[in-house]
């Protein structure tokens, strides 16, 4: 069925009748493909039916905002993207998030969560601004609910016509939280399947009534939740609410999405819930596990920066009562699982809530209790505010555990750790420490315990194993008697770079940075003035480590060359190909010391 | 009375009865004082009978969390800094906002909106952790109810045993905003104060029985507002509600904080309504003009930046029917007011929603609008990600209008535009202009229609008169034929403190920098090894203009030396102290220039 449909006019060309077929076919493709490329699986195959329904009823001038949109891969089969779709979030192929470069029906870029009622609400007065007509329809999960820009938008809808649809999977990336969001989904009905299932069997084992008496039994219930049924969480917002719906029955999403688009004049909420994983059953299991897959033949026995992160909190936590634990919506990816096991009653997951997150933690420091926030360094820009006007103005104490930092590889240019060393090194009384092996990062974590000011620790997914320790100086990894060009690496990758590089040559010292800020001043104040020295860092090159040093040297005339991201931003692709393009690379550096030396 | 409150044991010392005499005294004080130093009047005249209970009510261990913190000036009264009271905003006086340098009652920070319950959560939860025992209570005005923070700490508020005060005064700092926050205050009785008043004074004029009559109904009244109302609102947060309260009654305050104190082991809150500006007329009668009180002796006739940011977007909105304006609760303090009156379709007070704003603005660019956002510099460190994640990675044509950008004096350190050359620079595709006369800012905010791209303006409240242009170029306001010395200066007050400082020296060009992003860099192509170059920025050094300027010419080897804020937040004084502080007063600027010619 899926092969007939290379157009949206092929979907609405179809009957309601033929497209559980179409979702069956598109369902097996992400299976397969989604495998073998990695990438988002169980929340993809929750929204098969949405999204094919969404298609069918709503026209194709109509706008969709994905919130997050990594659940956007059947909405990329439907949209021109199918064929090519076994080069997601390859360099150069479909990329894993919405992007409006690859198809314009892609009609909002998204990647962090709760952005997409803004968005929406944006498209909708700008429609209504210069007088054009069509719909827009906001697809949001439930952990957005979690996130204060949602609220913030939710706060602004009024009376402007617009969709939101709440695809409520009783679950974000972790398990949901927050009294607000329990309590919108209050009308969840726990069984709710299984008796709609016995009733519609019972019903229909009787002779002749029974199926009469089954559909109007449902054109019963499908009118009352279309005017009766009220959300006192949406009433808040003067919204018109209509719920729950299956989520996963094609031809119920059908009929209300089409009543809604053909009456509804106010702004309307759509609460369906939808099973994640749904049709895999690995995924359907496990559908924390299954959310992100790693793309077939990837060694997933490797030791991560996460696992050791959980590790040394723990063994913290043993020694220091005073030690909790908070994260955003993330706690197995950030390795905090272990820690909630252990110590539930000092761990916080707060929700897709980062600006809270820091807040929280400014008031537990303050409080006398000492916080360690693990967050991703994409996500954590959220708390960017909240880190300077929070936390480093009262000089607290508290460590934010930064994952995910430099290049991120297929998740793309939404997910760079790209600007934190930036965003943090310009906040006054905040340390930033890089470590390059576990040894390090794990020292690193037990040495923040001792200072009395935020300290920031950023590190890749992976580090080295190697047993090199955290001096609180920077480590010379290869030094040189005859120095002329002194490489100053940040992070592990850089400096297995620098080292692969600059092997041979006698003249080249290679330099592991493992404190950015303070910069080791003892160590630059030894550089002399014919030397050359060569900053790399996964970073942009404005506000980072690179000017930092430069400016540090400017005084004394040593001459400075920075690489990191050139000011631009860094699309899905390897992260072997995203240090190539950044010019951060093996042989991209060994021209580069040639030049210099 | 308050002659004789020098502590709060003495306060404790006081009868009920003694308690109003008390709240008169502090209020009087409260209006001449804060009327010759300057300061947030209004607010602070609203919240004296609840200062008061609290102090009265409350132990000294127990910790109040002040959101905002403008209203925090009876509880530094109260507390330690009566005396010293006249010095109020002034250098080395008492801060405008909660310190805890100052006094530990100030138990935490606050400036920026919506922080205090995700603080005051930190206290109560590292209390708990730590097996303390003390009170929490949070005070939020009405405004940060349409704040993300708040939403995302109310919504991890669970069992935490913490009051929350709500007082709700029917006005943030411009009229508030959001349907959320207009039904959680549907309970406000518009006639409230009039209607129980007529009940009180029919009551007392019956004989015998109308004076128990009237003790019975207050009786009755009470009681069912501590065990039986219910806020639809609050509910969704499994919140206990207490409410509405008469917050300029400083009984009814003291009986009900009794109660919660003593009986209640769940998060409440308690919603008060107290009058903006109670008991000075003039303040009363225009609480949002009193808001903020300028110094005696300011010279209020000044024009001021956001008066032309006003009527240049009131200009462009009647030749383009596509330009929309977006502030956070701040129309009338960013000059968009005008634009409201005059286009009330394309004009959005979103409330203190940043983080909206932004990606609003985003929505809008994408659906063809041409959104222009006026936010202050400090307040729009909040929006850090959604201009980097929403805006920028899509390029969208959104124009920033940063107004109070560089030291904004006796607010302090809460309140510094000092870091958004920093938090902009780093972002790609954005570009960053800063105008040093009115006609500059006007011109840059027509010529900023044109760019496909982000652009943000940055400036201070005041600006030169001068009829200097923006031509894309950086200007020379003071040209050198035999240059040993570039002084590059951002911002109109650095231009006239380098033209003072470089006066009748030959050797030194003074140049106004009107784009700090792009560079002009046919101008720094311009520059020879020979020359030195000054930067002089209002700004934080790490990640500024002078950093972009030196690694732009560090492979040329030209000297740069770079002045701004180094790595430090500023304290509350004038202007002119805060630029003596970071060396970019003229005198520091005299000795500069001398050592580098």
């Amino acid at each position: 069925m899926l092969e007939k449909v290379k157009t949206i006019q092929d979907l609405k060309n179809l009957t309601v009748r033929e497209l559980p077929e179409l979702c069956s076919d598109i369902r097996q493709k992400l299976i397969s493909e989604v495998l073998v490329s990695g990438g988002h699986l169980a929340s993809n195959l929750g929204v098969v039916e949405l999204t094919v329904a969404l298609h069918y009823v709503f026209d194709e001038c109509d706008k969709i905002v994905w919130d997050v949109g990594h659940q956007s891969y059947v909405h990329k089969i439907l949209t021109s993207r199918g064929e090519n779709f076994s080069s997601l979030r390859s360099k150069d192929g479909v990329s894993g998030f919405p992007d409006c470069e690859e198809d314009e029906r892609d009609c909002f870029n998204t990647g962090h969560a709760g952005t997409a009622i803004s968005a929406a609400l944006g498209l909708a007065k700008a429609r209504d601004t210069l007088g054009q007509h069509f719909n827009v329809v906001a697809v949001v999960g439930d952990g957005s609910m979690t996130c204060g820009l949602t609220y913030e938008a939710l706060n602004n809808v009024k009376d402007t016509n617009m969709l939101i649809v709440l695809n409520d999977n009783n679950m974000s990336i972790s398990d949901n939280v927050g009294s607000a969001t329990l309590n919108m989904s209050k009308l969840r009905v726990g069984k709710y399947d299984r008796n709609k299932e016995r009733l519609k069997r019972f019903l229909l084992r009787i002779p002749l009534v029974g199926k009469p008496s089954y559909k109007f039994l449902r054109w019963c219930k499908r009118r009352a939740k279309l005017g009766y049924v009220r959300n006192s969480y949406f009433d808040n917002f003067d919204l018109k609410y209509i719920g729950i719906i299956d989520g996963n029955e094609i031809k119920d999403l059908v009929y209300y999405l089409t009543k809604i688009k053909k009456n509804v004049k106010k702004p309307t909420v759509l609460q369906i819930v939808t099973k994640k994983g749904k049709g895999y059953e690995p995924a359907e299991k496990d559908p924390e596990g299954y959310h992100s897959v790693n793309k077939y033949g990837t060694d997933t026995t490797l030791l991560e920066s996460s696992v050791v992160v959980g590790d040394t909190l723990c063994k913290l936590a043993s020694e220091h009562s005073e030690v909790v634990a908070i994260t955003a919506a993330m706690a197995k990816a950030t390795g905090l699982s272990v820690f909630n096991e252990k110590y539930p009653d000092r761990f916080y997951d707060v929700g897709i809530a980062e600006e809270h997150a820091v807040t929280f933690a400014a008031g537990l420091a303050k409080g006398g209790a000492r916080p360690f926030v693990a967050i991703y360094s994409s996500f954590l820009q959220r708390g960017y505010d909240q880190i300077l006007h929070d936390v480093a103005i009262q000089n607290l104490p508290v460590t934010f555990l930064i994952d995910r930092a430099g290049f991120v590889g297929e998740d793309g240019q939404t997910h760079q750790g790209l600007f934190d060393l930036s965003y943090l090194l310009q906040i006054p009384n905040m340390k930033v420490w890089t470590p390059s092996t576990y040894s390090q990062l794990s020292q690193m974590i037990v040495a923040s315990m001792q200072e009395n000011c935020p300290v920031a620790i950023r590190y890749p997914r992976y580090l080295s194993s190697d047993n090199r320790d955290f001096t609180g100086c920077w480590n010379v990894v290869k030094a040189s008697n005859h120095c002329k060009l002194r490489i100053l690496a940040v992070g592990i990758r850089l400096v297995d770079c620098a080292l692969n590089a600059s092997s041979g040559l006698d003249e080249v010292e290679v330099v592991n940075v493992t404190t950015v800020k303070p910069l080791d001043y003892n160590f630059l104040d030894s550089i002399t003035k014919d030397e050359t020295i060569l900053t790399l860092e996964e970073n942009v090159v404005q506000g980072g480590f690179g000017q930092s040093v430069s400016s540090y040297l400017s005084a004394k005339g040593v001459s400075v060359k920075i690489i990191g991201v050139n000011d631009c931003f860094v699309k899905h692709a390897t992260v072997d190909q995203q240090f190539e393009q950044a010019s951060l690379d093996c042989e991209s550096l060994k021209h580069m010391i040639l030049s210099l030396t």
